[in-house]
């Protein structure tokens, strides 16, 4: 990414507006489109607001740019010649689609740490590189040569992959299944889009959970689900409300992340499992099994899926890489019966064209190496040392509080804070504090909750993190 | 993938049996879904059809499946004891999404090649593996130490392969651009979706060249919109035909694919190239320039793609590695305004989460490294070769009986044959006579063409194969 050159001769706003005009005649900026605010620009090159003021004012003499009151700094179309000549309206073409944007929250966290990495990120859902397995990845890279032919792959996955995860599986999940009902994904996060996207059609209602990282997802809204929800307690759902939302709204599937859920931390409870089942059969309704975390079990004994009491071929299993290895490999895979991989992979090859066999053929070598099992012993031990170092943090500075049920896995602490406090207040103070947090209302919650995900932070700034973070929350409240 | 075993002292349909059996228990098939057909088993397992009919039959007699003239063979509901217990109508699912299934030849066309390994392709439009540099992508893999942090990656893909490719595309395709203009994606195919997906509506018209390999993805049909056709001659497109699109169906966006297209190999002719610009902006109407051809021109002078002429900004311009390296690396790239890149890498967050940074790595080190140049030299070569071999054979087995126009880059001869045949009854006799083409119906033509795709076949097998493809016609015809 371009940054002026503070050692050079020429002046930091001449710099930056020579570094503008070749954007903008390079296309990145056609005529008649906004540029950048002023601050929004001083932020991106690490300059004062009077610095990027100067150079846009050069722009302006020279006629590249033009800029009205209130609707900010445009590429100015006069240059360009006479008319008849018009870029296309942009503006229209991206406004247009039926594709809704990411949720503000979730933009404004990725640009806040992708401006300052200094900044202590406890909002971030993956973990560090210190917990993911990249010295044995570069290992296997390196030793196990590489012959595949590098032609388009098998629409359900590389075969090699799909065979090592039916026996992992068989051993780490209790899932009895064969190569042909698995299919590879991009990660889970494509294997709910493929769900909502081809097997289910706008309108239809689903249920999830509340709260949920699936309200963070407005992929279920661009698809135009309506979106039904089922309260979760200490133990969970309570599968007793699928009844009375199928009755009233005809919801057409469950979702459900049952081991260490996603905000909250919590496992679904053995009894309601066994119900959940019977209710879903009994009314012919498909479970979706969101399972990412399960292998964290701090104990060392993951809870069984759903998946592993299914008999009926009622559940859809997905499972991944990103959150017990390295999300940047973009590996998983969802369990299902026959017909549906079949179609899901069918549509698949209409938005991608499937995977790249490179990363695939990576996590199959993983999986079948001395590596997998010491490096999740190591992952569980590393990831409960950060829990208690977050809880202890918690507990000394904000004795009182805060409230939260501690989790048995996973990567995340779901937090109440006593008093209520202003959503969107605390996250912006927490971020001018040096400190990013994943505000409750993303997860569907009222204001007043917090996920901590000690995954992604550094060891030694959970305690500092949290300092910061109780001092975010007094200026809030006082 | 499973097959019987010859050796082994159980029966053939014994195994096939038990394996069905392990596959029903498994979920593969829930109670109630379709097995398949006895052909079709007996197919994928290399066995006779009469084995399959007994295996089926076994299971039948105990009580595991059924069969009903008329509705094939069915995974008994009884088994599984008492109502009320359903497994989910998994095909209501399957057909109730509003993604369109892939063109019945193309998944043909997968299934016999995938059945089939010693069938002689002409139809899959990829590198053969002796074209791709799959023993220089082996040797960086294993010489450049994987050190990255295997996080989520930037959602406009990963910096040191969008560095690379605005010196790519300024040397190769004089496009001058910057990384905050390009977008990686997982090939031509993503870039093509996420445009159709996020840039457009259902019920917005395009105008597509035709014939086009447009006509061969769904996708287009899956996003609601409405195609309107640019017919193609010996110098492409007209582009005075887009004013009457324009007048007439309020296009959109226009699709093209100006240097060596798929499926004629035409080249878009220089003055018509400009006019097509100078309309485009005349209308504000964004091109949509697929360029994945050019740098095969056997020549070894590419033609200058749209984008490079064009000031305004006007051109989205879609590359990719797969038709020039190996399309199992999945890595292509989109240049477009700012607003646009970060408008769809915003929307493919929400279907994939990105790209992997492995595939992306070892393109930004081959495209850095010196195997480059000389591999682009050898596929020139080499295409140029394969083609001529075509032709020749040709001209030996059909003299007067096909047409065609010699194409000067990329990987396709496109065919008229003479007199006009049933494309199906043609597509059908080749498989027979092993050999699988892609019938032209396929890009929207009439019947009576054929694409021949010389890179995915074996030089030995161009002679051969097309001696058979005409013994194929002449059966038709006859």
């Amino acid at each position: 990414m371009w940054k002026p050159d503070r050692s050079s001769d020429q002046t930091l706003y001449h710099q930056i507006a020579d570094e503008m005009e070749r954007r903008i005649s390079y296309g990145e900026f056609p005529p008649g489109s906004q540029l950048p605010s002023e601050r929004k620009l001083a932020e991106q090159l690490g300059v004062n607001r009077s610095t990027v003021i100067q150079a846009y004012e050069e722009l302006r003499a020279l006629g590249i740019i033009e800029s009205r009151t209130g609707s900010g700094t445009r590429v100015s179309k006069f240059k360009w010649g006479a008319t008849p000549k018009h870029t296309p309206n942009w503006h229209r073409y991206v406004e247009g689609g039926h594709f809704l944007p990411n949720l503000p929250y979730l933009r404004r966290i990725r640009e806040v740490l992708q401006k300052d990495p200094t900044l202590i990120d406890f909002a971030s859902g993956e973990l560090n590189s210190e917990l993911s397995p990249n010295e044995e990845i570069s290992t296997l890279m390196k030793e196990k040569k590489f012959k595949e032919y590098l032609g388009y792959d098998n629409p359900q996955g590389y075969m090699p992959l799909r065979e090592e995860l039916v026996s992992y599986l068989s051993r780490y999940r209790n899932i009895q299944t064969t190569d042909s009902s698995i299919l590879i994904t991009s990660g889970s996060q494509q294997s709910l889009y493929l769900i909502t996207q081809c097997l289910l059609a706008p309108g239809d209602a689903v249920a999830i959970e509340d709260p949920s990282y699936i309200y963070s997802l407005p992929m279920f809204q661009s698809a135009g689900l309506r979106l039904f929800r089922l309260p979760v307690d200490e133990k969970g759902i309570r599968p007793e409300d699928i009844r009375a939302l199928y009755k009233k709204n005809r919801i057409k599937m469950i979702f459900v992340n049952p081991n260490f859920q996603n905000p909250t931390g919590t496992l679904l409870d053995q009894e309601r499992r066994m119900e959940l089942l019977g209710i879903a059969t009994e009314l012919g309704l498909p479970i979706v099994e969101d399972d990412p975390f399960s292998l964290t079990a701090y104990d060392g004994v993951p809870p069984m899926p759903l998946k592993s009491y299914d008999q009926l071929g009622s559940v859809l299993y997905i499972g991944s890489f990103s959150k017990i290895a390295a999300s940047g490999l973009r590996v998983g895979w969802m369990v299902a019966p026959h017909s549906v991989v079949e179609r899901l992979a069918d549509a698949r090859q209409q938005m991608d064209f499937g995977l790249s066999v490179v990363p695939q053929r990576i996590a199959a070598h993983f999986l079948a190496s001395d590596y997998f099992q010491p490096h999740l012993e190591q992952l569980r031990m590393r990831l409960q040392y950060k829990r208690d170092s977050l809880i202890d943090a918690l507990q000394k500075e904000l004795p009182g509080q805060v409230t939260f049920t501690i989790p048995q896995g996973g990567l995340h602490l779901w937090c109440k804070v006593i008093p209520q406090v202003n959503d969107n207040k605390l996250f912006e103070e927490a971020i001018r504090r040096g400190v990013v947090i994943a505000p409750g209302s993303v997860y569907g919650s009222d204001s007043g909750y917090v996920r901590f995900t000690f995954a992604r932070t550094k060891e030694e700034e959970i305690a500092p993190g949290i300092a910061k973070f109780a001092e975010a929350l007094r200026t809030v409240l006082s």
